[in-house]
């Protein structure tokens, strides 16, 4: 097991009803803004649990933070946190509304041109408004970390930054607000959060017996309940475990004392930077074909994986291996997400651009080892066509 | 799933050489008190760290907090804490120097008779000199919660108590400073972290797929692990995984969402108070006693148990439940703590005088359905015999 530090500040309150927790959880006397998406949190009743919650207390409404948020829409929303004083955020809503909200408490009490905050990864930000948040996706584990992913819309940048200034003080998680959600959301979070787990799982062994059993965890779960919450949109154990899958699969918890790989992530923003792709798209397309470019390397982890994810015993690690991939990649067509470029209308034609953004952002050795140049990159799409 | 809230802000650094770290997380000017044991961290190099990374800094030492610390120990220390306002402690040690230090932390800074800080269950804690932690026994997991138990000599009281107040700011834990403990010892800590686990685990099934995959992880970890870190005492994956398992089991992951009994450990202490037994042997003593009496409240998960733990498949779910008792009893039997009082020389004379002290308590409803009294501990009691 690698050395490792440890460090996760944020409260979470879990459960059908606990948004009245936001009562207590943000000061009577500040001046909020909370923050969210396209507006479905108006229709689900959402915000109707925020408003009585923080009743007589003084807030603004900031919406329209759209999916992949935009640098040029959440700068709007630091001009207003400036212009009225506002000392605390609330985002209501899933990942990119989270993700678009630490950027704007950030970018709130930056000095200098904010943009800077993705350029350095975060490395310059020394504070932060606090934040809070109503999660009403499982997908991306943002409502129990530091990280956060923009989009700069006019150069189609995917970038991301780390801070612990931004880690939400707390989050409040109640599955019955995910009811609602229109089927590709569930599905697209279900494969976001099984892809989180694999890229801090399917790398090599260290002998990190406890933080393989919980990434296996996950990943079971994941593909019992990913159906179900298909199936069944009202169930609210499966919504439950889904949504306290997705939170553990991005807390810290499995990076703990293990290798971690991200070359899918690093690829996949890319593909959603330059052609639109929803994120999870990307994911599905990508993470088979890093296993199978990469499979020597990873063969160990992968036979693993079959084994306890896939109870596939038999046969060599290398066919265990090939079977895991199999299993996934049916898994990411069963919800909704065919792991191949051309289901979605592209084809070698991304090849290029991918491989040249990646340079252009500094992303030219991804991967566990490090290993993987641009050139590489290339050679995985083509495994993706 | 049942509704929770999760909290836990202890940093941790984890890992050989992390001793050092205690350079960064100690206030420079802190007037620090260093808590101790027996004295082996003298022997074993722990202490000659902590020295190092404390170059120049005050600090005074107080030793000989002894196995389940006493409280008329504990008091000397707050007495020297107030003498030399000391305003910082570090523990260094296994479970009870870090229970007994959290005591030290509260009692120096309570009103009144310190004693009340037990008898409340930590609930009049209003504050606590900040405590930090260096683990040299992965067992308690009071390296990671809030919790801790003192025992009152005098009266053979053990009493617990809780509070955020005294959860540590940071721990160290560096699986090396492990590698010369006693067997025994080793032993104890596996039994303790294990049955940590099962007390939020075999309980009745509230389909909390996650909280019950990292619980079996767990198990199968200190299974496959305990037996090796007595054999091969140096082996550092080993304890490294150990070392981790025993913090996780009741750093409150398990808990989040789902029933717990306790009863195994309420009645375990009132044995560790009257007869001296070690607090995993009376563990392994009651814990498949309370299964026993309560097998059909608690069958299905113990089948589950039985399946996922020891891959126990074959038959119905009661077989397969006795099946994992008796598997159960082997590993406990196998790490030094027979399951059975007449393995420690104690036999029906014990019977009276435990259920009298958790009558004394008040302690007369036990276990997930708070429905196990003082004459159900009886019933137990001559399971276990």
């Amino acid at each position: 097991m690698d050395n490792f530090t440890y460090f996760n500040p944020t409260r979470i309150h879990f459960g059908q009803g606990q948004i009245a927790q936001l009562t207590n959880e943000i000061p009577s006397d500040a001046r909020i803004l909370i923050t969210y998406g396209g507006g479905s949190i108006k229709k689900n009743g959402v915000l109707e649990q925020v408003h009585a919650a923080l009743a007589g207390r003084h807030f603004l409404e900031f919406g329209g933070i759209e999916a992949n948020p935009h640098f040029e829409t959440l700068m709007k929303a630091v001009a207003l946190v400036k212009a009225e004083g506002i000392d605390f955020i609330l985002a209501v809503g899933g990942g990119s509304v989270i993700d678009g909200s630490k950027f704007i408490a950030a970018a709130a009490r930056y000095q200098g041109d904010a943009w800077e905050i993705l350029q350095t990864y975060g490395s310059k930000v020394t504070e932060a408004l606090p934040l809070g948040t109503v999660l009403t996706l499982a997908a991306t584990g943002s409502e129990m970390n530091a990280g956060a992913v923009v989009t700069r819309a006019e150069t189609q940048d995917k970038l991301f930054f780390h801070s612990v200034h931004v880690q939400p003080r707390f989050s409040i998680l109640d599955p019955v607000t995910t009811f609602s959600l229109p089927p590709r959301q569930i599905a697209n979070g279900v494969v976001d959060a099984f892809v989180h787990t694999l890229e801090q799982y399917s790398t090599y062994p260290v002998n990190a017996k406890v933080q393989d059993r919980i990434a296996e965890g996950l990943l079971r779960t994941l593909i019992e309940e990913g159906p179900k919450a298909l199936a069944n949109p009202q169930d609210y154990d499966v919504r439950a475990n889904l949504m306290w899958s997705a939170t553990m699969a991005l807390n810290g918890t499995l990076s703990t004392g293990v290798p971690t790989d991200w070359a899918t992530h690093m690829i996949g923003h890319e593909l959603t930077g330059l052609y639109g792709l929803d994120h999870a798209q990307t994911l599905a397309i990508v993470q088979t074909a890093v296993w199978k470019y990469k499979l020597a390397a990873k063969q160990a982890k992968l036979a693993q994986y079959a084994e306890r994810v896939f109870d596939l015993r038999d046969g060599s690690d290398e066919q265990k291996a090939l079977a895991a991939i199999e299993q996934t990649e049916a898994f990411f067509a069963a919800m909704g997400n065919p792991p191949r470029l051309s289901a979605y209308g592209l084809g070698e034609e991304v090849i290029e651009p991918v491989a040249a953004k990646l340079t252009a952002h500094g992303h030219v050795a991804l991967g566990e080892h490090t290993d993987i140049t641009p050139e590489d990159v290339k050679a995985i799409l083509r495994l993706a066509l």
